[in-house]
């Protein structure tokens, strides 16, 4: 038996430990997907307590207390601080083979060297060592810094003036931080704030926006500054489905003057019009040499009692269950045809959908002698994000592509303790890789080896800035 | 090698057989959903042979035989009792990994100490050692006891009088044995015995009924019956897809006047009117404090040609395929907006929708200081009920939710035969655990591996009782 | 640690190995579907380089290389036959668990005994060794020949002469190769040859194509050609869902006549039509005691950009992802209905189907004493035709139905160095069997175990040509 969380954790085979060790280990991070904020690392935040730093903001976390009848005072209510640690820490011991398990146990150890299991018998040992701990600079570029990490990219809005950026840029750290544009605000005129977002929008780029050229040319600008602050990434949340349609037609336009002018838009209209802007961001995108990224399958806001108490991302979105590949596979055919397809990376929310996203992958990759594939599959994403669900998707995508040409792991997350989940997936593709080798199924030759972990760990994300 | 079917059966490390043979073997069964006939269990009903106690209606075991090609006579038709039994005996063989194969080797060595290898050379040796046994006092009563049932809940139609469960009270027999509410015949206007459904539970209910009011006030007083029985559990079935529609309108009140007029409903009328239904039914169970029980994903019947010869339950039915997250989304989410979503748990006979349906519970559940999860997922059913099937739910569970939660293990069968399904989870379920703490993943603390254990094996299931 | 493909490859247990050695290994091969040109093997054709022999016509590879990025011309366009092999050698370090890897080494050993790393260091010396073996005779007979093959099944259209199936009949070829007949051609009016190829039906069966009874007439002339040169099996293509609608009515006819008159037919129509000529060919097929394949779930041509460019088949498919149970089913009904439902293969390409398409068998397997699945589950197919996949297709249809009845493998290919995945397959069956004898879930009764591995891999599918 394996004690609990050794330096052997997830390793089970001698070849896994060897590279993992020699290889994985000590690679830098490069965080390609993340959403901390760019001014608590501006102005280089700190916590006061464990729950600051675990508890505030982790929609995760959250869920599972949910899930395990804790009552919300404790969760995002007026309880205090140390009464929500105590309450995770009671729901713990239930929480075998779940991620949170173990990386809250991995955060505990590599960054405040305490190896207590978190339990209710522990919780006030924890709280006080972790308090030490905390007091003694453990600030938010102090957490990147002793990750490990190289680069990493924030997820932004276009009208973002990115002043946080430049300060960080400006005060020599040693991290890279990019921004990554997102512009799924102005993707849909249904939203209620669509118009106020505009103004936003026309506002950061000195536009006035009333027309769909004005739109292109506003978030031309903004593509722009972001370029000048090293963003070379863009990420899209494809909600509720696809939604695209065909033929693409200028009446975009017509719709867009609708939601200005604050006339009702069909959904049929809607999707007119986000496809026609998906069509003008993957043009520009592959112009810049940018990567797109694709996240879909996601049901938003399913419980409206609680979405009407504590809005979005607070725990409720789901799995939506409807498929999308043919959708998908329409939109990626139109893009190709527009000269509108940049290197893409898809991510699904749905691990049913694994095999299928990664064949797709495969009719949309150009033999264009870059030696990269044109369109890939992303890590496992959000609930597929544990154990289980990042074996599935690296035998799936080796299976079905070619898994030396993976981007590895990435945070997605808001906290600076989430970093482990790098070490994480490390350990897991050594061990799945392996154990490839152990059963003969691939030569244990170093070289390539060396060179497969080195690119999906490290190096194939690396080049994506280059 | 482990020998077949020893003691250590399907326990492959030290520590899943300690947690199974320290905590899990000899916890007592809440059985809270089987389909066991309440008078077969009044009249402590006994057998003949073994075909009377396999063969006469379980419906997986028509369906493996006609997947080998035996002749219907030998299934469901006039064959002598022996030659059924041998045709049983000659596909065994084939069913390697088919949990047949492992119940019914289990259900040999349980209930009449043989450990023979079912196969047509020991064909006629089971058939007298069974039949031996079978004359020694092994009745309905005796099989339930000597496997260890403390509670079991029967599935019963709103109209029945519940005799027999009374009889049973009466004769203080040791398992309680409780009634579950399954009102699915009163739910469809447009199935043909609606009417006479209707006039059925009127009389047991001394209502005559012709408005939507007289609908509910009839099965607020079948409720009440069955909660002084001792009824804490509901059940439906949400065949061909979830079948709910909103605005809920009193429009149900309308389309339901035209079914009891004998008028044709439409399916839409049909889905208004269930979709009332359930939400009164969610309304009752929550203020009961009862637990609501959804099974969806089946396609019934789908083979025309051997529903009109053999009628429903004859294992036909099969998995629909059709994806019913997103309308189940919707439907819990009306429930709770209406004060009517009590707790419950899903089943979905679709493994494709496994994480899904997870995550999909994490999305309902309240911060209401419970300390148990207001919607979860139910054990592996029907289709996934095996070997896979239950390791795929235990892992998928635990990955998305808490599996300390988790309820465990019911048997859902007509059989008295059956109880060894709980054995047989248990040792998964140990397995699971125990290569869990093995690989370090999860600490050897036998405090929380009792507690884990004796939650999920019984004391969660338990606790919907109290 | 096992070394790479060795004679252990991916028996990892004790009995896992004896079983291949003493039961699966030297079984002949019963191909019962694959895409071999007949005129190549009447020709008893040649190759001059391993470039002719891989990269000319498998799309798999072309697929793989293109997911790396390497340049078209490397793949189908005008780069020497050397650059096209070493830009394949330089991507496969890349692809670790991806079947590509283990069928490539598997082949150069089998036939060229050349058990060299393929790798860009490798490239030169396996390209000479491989010229070297190819002049010695290594013919498209030769390598059936030296693989084993008792028996293999070309797929061809209805309006072939089968002229190079007489021509090696007549040859004393050791190998059976038999027609099989794909009328897909037929099946759809909207096809824009579908006159032309109409004019060819009526062509080769010597019939004035007019009416739906002529086409009826020139199918039953083509059914019996084929039957003639010993075909048994037919397979049909259900791209894009399966398209059935019922009542099937004889405004097939009507439709058929539009479409003859070069009249534009809708999508509803097309589907009538379609679902008459699967009904009618059911009949004849049952009648025939022929077997029908299905094969389902595949999005054809995605990519129109790379479709305009290089044609249908060149690696672009991907899985559709909708989802077709419930219209297979209604199709499965249908034909069952109508006396029209022979012995069926479903094959769908969509893995999470696996399970529900396992359990529909179960619904339309016929008690008829034939000891034979009227309807059972193909091997793994296509882009799960792969380790990972291989397996999960033999644990999910041995968990819903009777594996023993299984027809093992097929390898669906255009090469004549394919065999080897029959050679993969049968050690996956082995381990998987011997995992399961090895834990103690299956007795080690050598009879019943040799009698499955016997069925399996061989004498299931043989029975398909009594």
């Amino acid at each position: 038996m394996q004690d609990f969380l050794t330096k052997d954790f997830m390793l089970h085979t001698e070849t896994a430990r060897q590279l993992f060790f020699d290889y994985a280990q000590s690679l830098p991070i490069v965080d390609y997907h993340c959403h901390l904020s760019p001014k608590e690392i501006a102005e280089d935040a700190g916590f006061s307590n464990i729950t600051e730093a675990w508890l505030y903001g982790d929609h995760y976390k959250w869920r599972a207390m949910r899930s395990c009848g804790i009552e919300e005072s404790k969760i995002t209510g007026d309880a205090s601080d140390f009464d929500k640690f105590a309450a995770y820490c009671s729901i713990m011991p239930k929480l075998i083979g779940n991620p949170l398990y173990h990386w809250s146990h991995l955060e505990l150890r590599r960054y405040f060297d305490c190896d207590l299991i978190i339990n209710p018998k522990n919780c006030n040992a924890i709280w006080e060592e972790t308090a030490e701990k905390l007091k003694q600079g453990m600030t938010a570029r102090n957490l990147i810094r002793s990750s490990g990490v190289e680069i990493l990219c924030t997820t932004d809005d276009p009208a973002d003036d990115l002043r946080y950026h430049k300060l960080i840029a400006e005060s020599g750290f040693e991290t890279k931080v990019f921004p990554a544009f997102r512009p799924d605000k102005g993707m849909n005129l249904r939203r209620p704030d669509f118009r106020s977002y505009m103004e936003k929008l026309g506002a950061s780029t000195g536009k006035t926006i009333t027309t769909l050229e004005d739109v292109c040319d506003a978030y031309v600008i903004a593509m722009d500054r972001f370029a000048e602050a090293g963003c070379v990434l863009a990420d899209h949340g494809l909600d509720n489905g696809v939604s695209f349609v065909r033929p693409v037609t200028h009446l975009a336009g017509t719709y867009l003057t609708k939601a200005l002018n604050g006339d009702k838009v069909t959904e049929e209209e809607a999707v007119m019009y986000q496809s026609y802007m998906v069509r003008f961001f993957g043009r520009e995108y592959k112009r810049r040499g940018w990567t797109m990224q694709l996240h879909f399958g996601v049901l938003r806001n399913p419980n409206e009692v609680m979405f009407k108490k504590l809005g979005p991302d607070s725990g409720f979105d789901t799995v939506h269950g409807k498929n999308t590949i043919y959708d998908l596979a329409m939109l990626l055919n139109d893009l190709e045809q527009n000269d509108a397809l940049p290197r893409t990376i898809l991510y699904s929310v749905n691990a049913s959908d694994n095999a299928a996203v990664a064949a797709l992958c495969g009719s949309f990759c150009r033999g264009d002698g870059s030696g990269k594939p044109t369109v890939l599959q992303g890590s496992a994403w959000w609930f597929n994000d544990h154990d289980e669900g990042m074996r599935a998707q690296i035998r799936t995508y080796a299976s079905e592509s070619a898994l030396g040409n993976s981007l590895g792991m990435l945070t997605d997350s808001r906290s600076f303790l989430s970093y482990p989940r790098h070490e994480y997936y490390r350990r897991i593709l050594c061990d799945e890789i392996g154990r490839w080798v152990e059963n003969g199924d691939y030569p244990n030759d170093q070289e390539s080896l060396k060179s497969l972990i080195y690119g999906i760990c490290y190096g194939n994300a690396r080049q994506l800035f280059e």
